[in-house]
């Protein structure tokens, strides 16, 4: 595994409400996010209304600093990446969250400090801020976009866990199972075509060997471990033992 | 481009408060997300809070449908995921956001309909609500878990947006610049050398080939476009003209 290397510093430009900042925190602290910075907030600092909202990421609203300007807040960064909504005109590149992440990621795996920044819940980050940044983030959205600071801090922290995440796509929970063997399954195969000949169910006779193999295919589709072999198998005795209960 | 397919619809499983009833409807609409279903929702509805966190989506509230329970809601859906928290023991397999929004795209393209089922703010989905799925989606986060209803649907619902979405990962806005020839290179090489030797700052002369040589490299690495290469050429020419104006 790579080096993860430090998180990127989350700075809000100008944040107007207390909740979006709680918000944020919140966000960040779910993907491992925990620097915060904030440029002239135009509400209270310290907030009570960020700390409620922020649940338990409190301490990130404890630590974080605030800055008069950009030029100040930015001074220590080596890349900054600006977020911006779609179709804003700016002279920079305009990555997807995935690619701001891999970027903030590769930079920060070579002991580079990144930031990215948010502006304000009203107007977004000015041309003169934008000017500030590397590359500009735009996160993609159908044509309804109405992302809030929080749902945005949100989906880039996302991105930035994801980036180094190596959850398997997909993780099967059968762990003490394993993939039934083909005498398993041909045992299936021949208890099941016995009771259900037995039970007249393949029928009429020519049809009995189509019957029989659609069967098997459904069956071998359905990638059964050794366990559930059992336990069809067993409800298969249960059924023809049922069959004659209610028969004199 | 394939066929899109039907979006999943959005289940909430008795949800506690319309504030994340609101904020999940925003969530979907800033993804292309429409149909929403409640089942045996724990607060009022309509609710007057769910229409203020929805924002511009109140339609999506307006056309969601009630239904008493899991099996009546789940009913005409060919595919179920249901989100779960991280390390909850499930008989299921467990996707990531991205593998289960492939597998919603997959089904959707050949006209499934797909849904996403979500559980109540305190406790998630039950064992039974969760045994009605083909599979589970958990979204990975840090050690630090407390993603809230609204947040889980803005991810689902960003990676199905994501998994159909063609935004190239970087866009760059230079559209109407080309990169700049390798005349045009060479000739701000010369300009600026010529300069700078006029202005003795290629100085010793045992050291002039290895500072052109350097400047050269560090311009190339600039990737200038064309525009940029005149730009640049005018500064040289402004500063040059500047430095004579404070002399006699």
């Amino acid at each position: 595994m790579p080096p993860l290397g430090r998180a990127p510093a989350v700075i809000l430009s100008s944040p107007q409400m207390g909740e979006n900042i709680g918000a944020a925190a919140r966000a960040m602290a779910n993907f491992g996010l925990s620097e915060m910075r904030l440029i002239a907030p135009k509400t209270e600092w310290p907030n009570e209304r960020a700390k409620v909202l922020a649940s338990g990421a409190g301490g990130i609203l404890e630590a974080a600093t605030v800055y008069p300007d950009p030029p100040s807040a930015l001074a220590d960064f080596g890349l900054v990446l600006a977020t911006t909504a779609r179709g804003r005109d700016v002279l920079r590149d305009i990555l997807t969250p995935a690619e701001g992440a891999a970027r903030l990621r590769a930079a920060a795996a070579q002991g580079i400090r990144t930031a990215v920044l948010f502006g304000g819940e009203r107007a977004g980050l000015t041309n003169d801020e934008m000017s500030l940044a590397e590359a500009a983030i735009t996160i993609p959205t159908a044509g309804f976009s109405s992302l809030n600071l929080g749902q945005a801090v949100l989906l880039i922290g996302y991105e930035w866990l994801k980036a180094a995440d190596a959850t398997p796509a997909t993780r099967t929970r059968r762990t003490t199972a394993k993939p039934a063997s083909r005498a398993e399954l041909l045992g299936l195969f021949e208890h099941l075509e016995q009771e259900l000949d037995a039970a007249q169910f393949l029928f009429p006779p020519e049809k009995k060997q189509t019957m029989v193999r659609n069967m098997r295919a459904m069956i071998l589709r359905f990638q059964l471990n050794d366990q559930e072999v059992r336990t069809i198998r067993g409800m298969i005795v249960a059924l023809v033992k049922n069959k004659f209960r209610g028969k004199p």
